[in-house]
């Protein structure tokens, strides 16, 4: 069982996540953890703090050499601007944001001591949490991509590539959308809604490849993959909606369109040649790519500000400006990708045991083996 | 903190629930919890087989004269059909369902052992929970909702109503929708996707009225309250997309129009106009109505079967026909209002603590008289 | 990951257990687990209750023709005497008994609200569940066996012989004590005390035998082994005590007699010649038999009541006699053999993964060769 | 719910503890918590290392001018000696450590990978989170003290006296023994020890005065206090066993000798003349003083180094020695004392709930009027 948690404010001194569970003997990929990081911070859209700090890892422990030896890996990355205890106290909610509900509930009159957590800075810690996840998958064959398919209501064309391509194609767009066409029409919208002082929304989709089947099982409710995928990437912060495969379209169509047939070959063994369940039946994993959308509200951190209340005095207030962000959509999809990638490896573990890379791959392999000649 | 597991197979001897956490003191509405047992057997466009059954609660322990005391509730549903051991071997698994991962994953030739657990038929269990969890709720004023609001493409349009209008107009409908002028469309096109051997999906919505702020939080990516609705949501069979509020039109929206601002008088406190985040931010009740969506796939279970592979020979055969449903949308309705009155429930429980009735009552009240005086 | 909850009140109609995480393909051994419920029942210093009744399992799920499908098994037990609704109530608490606390704690006026649960007829539905992982661990040739090592400071003299040679000797004693000559000197002492009225306590010891090398973990303090097993067995009703291998010994002695040498031979690998440790360093089982005590107090149900207070009144009073036993310390042990052996079989399930018993088998040869060859 | 995680090798970096769940509005008495720090390094019988290094708890989150703010609190502690990646590698496993047991399940050749997280030295980590939790409690009257009975078979006699004073004695003792008179009669102990190259175990109790009847509950094996308790001291290196109360002497007593009898007078209400139950009866607070004992083994690190074997060669050899401590049972009870406070913390906040001290007292309060008056 791979189990996490994170600590630290938006201007505290760090964020810190320690993750339980690793198997010994993986090789770290630090650069590349380094990379996910940098790309959270990125995305055509961004305001001009993300432009200034940039987020490294740096592992507290649980490695020797780089490579991880069983026990728990506490990460953390440092906070550029911690100014925690000399920062202004806020006493106007934000709408949109945890401001209200979190002071009623914790009893804060200073809103600042909700909106330090609640911030999607705390995302840092879950991105180099699933980056790790992605190291260990990646032995495995299993690799996680995000990438945006909307803003602002502009949708991307997407067709059947491989997951390398897909992973070059991301990585060529300023708003990590593969599509380029589109691409372009989101970034004259995001201009236009920077110059009105508004924010925009969008979905990215994720694609897990390579993942066996059998994770996650349907003979408990809380052990269901998409139930626990969802939760993790509804958990992120912006994100309102979760959408398994081609769930909302199905939703509309026959069940003779719904269902993705099924298939054998000596060589592929079972196959699909359809996605509609977006790889997931019956709460498990059916070996073919795992795909899911993620939809996300504009930020509620507007230029143009909205109606709230003083908690002190209850006169109408308009909310704090704080961030230029307009869009954050490109930035989320990386925090959607660790966040699965995070699930795909607890569930893999589940499945197949192990306390090493060496005893998990030998598990493993029996295991395609076993599938292989069913 | 509330937990329950369930077991039982379709056509095993019956269906346990066992519900550990529940407080002392709570009379416990056993005709409530009936209703609602037979709510989730009906709707129009269900199969023969729905018709003769008829599930009945049967409290095996946890109760003193219909009262809770503290210790585990186990609840137990008789199956009439039980003839688990005399059913025949199934080697041809239906596309949509968890029969093929299934087989693979746990070894099983014979598919019989893996969809007599995967069957909805185990959503009755998770029935009685919720409706267990509803009767907690109502002694707070908390009623949970859900409705049909989609079948086979055709909308309802929903209008604000109080929280008992909501539920009257529920129970006239076939279809547990609301929308009397949609109601008609959509039981057309059941009986016209019933004539082509067809089935139908579609989307449906749960209101939660009454639930104080702060309930989950924002400080640990699992403790968010909309991320463990997803799951319990995204766990129910065919639910294959999960949406808050309004979260998919917000995605295409601008953030100016995409978030609820803030009022306050003195007698009601602070409060929304809208409700586009579906009463959930940062992770925790803002103590408005919480409003979700769920939308399911058509059941995979055609008279025009699909194409599959005799696991056996592999062989192409077509999947073998099962039921006679075409359309299970009433029904999953009520399994979600279940499942989100359980989380509602146990979100109730973590945040105001004790062990009676009357010690949570007293720390509800003095809770919400903390949030009024703010 | 093993789990499982249990249900049912003393005089209800039932105890349910479900237990979750099951491989399947385990064939079930009904008649060994009825086996083990009887022994719960026995013992010298029984009273005449238990020798009326005679529990027996009876499984509401999770088999298909007595063997395990890998979905959950709910095992129902029932009670012979269902009269919990026309029991008359209870006002007078026992001293060391739940009754006081758990009426205070759950706002219990009438006690039997709190002793119809906290009763030690709770443990079959346990002695059910670890019958059961010992069906699970046998087809990994680990034995778990409990026997009375001391009843009111009549200590036994155990040496060392083999896991079948001790069963045999368990299983001739009256009560469950390998030491014949002992024997007779407890069963006098029972006698004694009965005459007077009064209850004796002891101690009995469990051996795992068989396990691996590995299991449980050093790397968080929840997950040692030895932490699981003591809490496993000090929640069972009448622990007052738990001690590892030679504990108390050791903890007065010098370190150089209580560490147990590691020597190395080609056939048996790593290997002990000594058991101070009981098998458990460092939270991991070493490879050595598993040893462990626990000490019971002697049953609080005195012939010759202690004093108590009438919560109604708060007026002294006797408390209440409702039950003749004796000694019940050879059921306990039966009870604690259960307990350890669904620990063992969760720790076991956690390290080598897998579905069905076929793939964990596959898993454990795996290891075992690993270890073999390290 | 309170959770917590540590992280950190002997000679890595530092060790980072992350603790979930605490309260809003607590102010944290630093200063204490370092006291604690240094109290695990002292005692009368260790070696040179730990009066070289002097941990200092440093918080990198949750923290708001020295208050918690809800938010998941991290702690570092730095190691001083952080040469993890120089240190030679080990291949000669310590009996009685978990060197080998770790070495085989994780697949190490070089036993540094076992050890370096196995050490006591991670229990630093834990005092510190303890240390909080004591802070917690304190806000509600409950005090925890740990203190030697025990060291090389020499037994302490010890005497009711209030916490106070209790607290006094222990400072005052090089070796934590109230008892002054036995105190040197152990110090002659261990330089006698000493002067052999040998080491001493013992035992050490813990006393928490102050908590409420009824936290833990009998409903559920899992949620009994003194099976949490027995694991949280279990999982302390070199703890072989945990008593509650006179748990071993009972288990060796008559029935009317070992249970506390019941009392009642309008001031008081009920309670209690004698404490054999060590304050738990049904696996709850029974709202006496909660007394518990841990006994340890000599730690296994001894200059008259023990039997082994290369685990490269086979051959054998004698262990390695690392370190100079010949007693560590007075830093143990530090630890002891730590993870009692964390489980009580836990336990309290699971009874009365709320997020914020202002929100719990309120709870408590009300909680203990209905008590005062049931």
């Amino acid at each position: 069982m791979l189990r996490y948690l994170t600590a630290g404010e938006s201007h505290g001194e760090c964020l810190v996540a320690t993750v339980e569970g690793m198997p010994a003997g993986l090789k770290v990929d630090v650069e590349s953890i380094d990379r996910d990081m940098e790309l959270r911070q990125q995305g055509y859209g961004r305001g001009a703090r993300m432009k200034i700090e940039k987020d490294r890892v740096h592992f507290l422990s649980g490695l020797r050499s780089g490579v991880t030896i069983g026990s728990p890996i506490a990460i953390q990355i440092e906070n550029k601007d911690n100014t925690i205890d000399r920062l202004p106290p806020v006493f106007e909610p934000r709408p949109g944001h945890a401001d209200l509900s979190g002071a009623l509930k914790y009893g804060h009159r200073d809103i600042r001591s909700v909106l330090e957590r609640a911030s999607a800075r705390e995302t840092a810690a879950r991105v180099a949490v699933g980056s790790l996840a992605k190291c260990l998958l990646k032995e495995f064959g299993i690799s996680v991509h995000a990438y945006v398919v909307m803003i602002g209501g502009i949708w991307a064309k997407m067709r059947a590539v491989s997951a390398q391509e897909l992973a070059r194609a991301i990585g060529h767009s300023l708003v990590r959308c593969p599509d380029r066409a589109v691409e372009k029409k989101i970034i004259s919208a995001i201009d236009k809604a920077k110059a009105q002082g508004n924010t925009l929304g969008g979905a990215f989709e994720i694609r897990v490849t390579g993942a066996p089947v059998g994770l996650g099982s349907f003979v408990q409710w809380d052990r269901k993959l998409d139930g626990r995928l969802a939760r993790a990437l509804m958990s992120v912060q912006t994100v309102k909606a979760v959408e398994m495969g081609l769930g909302i379209r199905s939703s509309q169509s026959l069940g003779s369109e719904s269902h993705d047939e099924i298939f054998w070959t000596k060589s592929r063994g079972f196959y699909r040649k359809t996605e509609s369940a977006g790889g997931i039946e019956g709460g498990m994993s059916n070996g073919e790519d795992i795909v899911m959308r993620a939809y996300l509200k504009p930020i509620a951190t507007l230029k143009r500000p909205l109606r709230s209340v003083d908690v002190r005095t209850k006169k109408p207030v308009k909310a704090t400006y704080q961030r230029s962000d307009v869009c954050t959509v490109p930035a989320a999809s990386v925090i959607g990708e660790a966040v699965v990638a995070f699930e795909m490896a607890d569930a893999l573990c589940e499945k197949i045991g192990g306390d090493s890379i060496h005893e998990m791959m030998r598990n493993y392999k029996g295991y395609l083996k076993q599938v292989h000649e069913f």
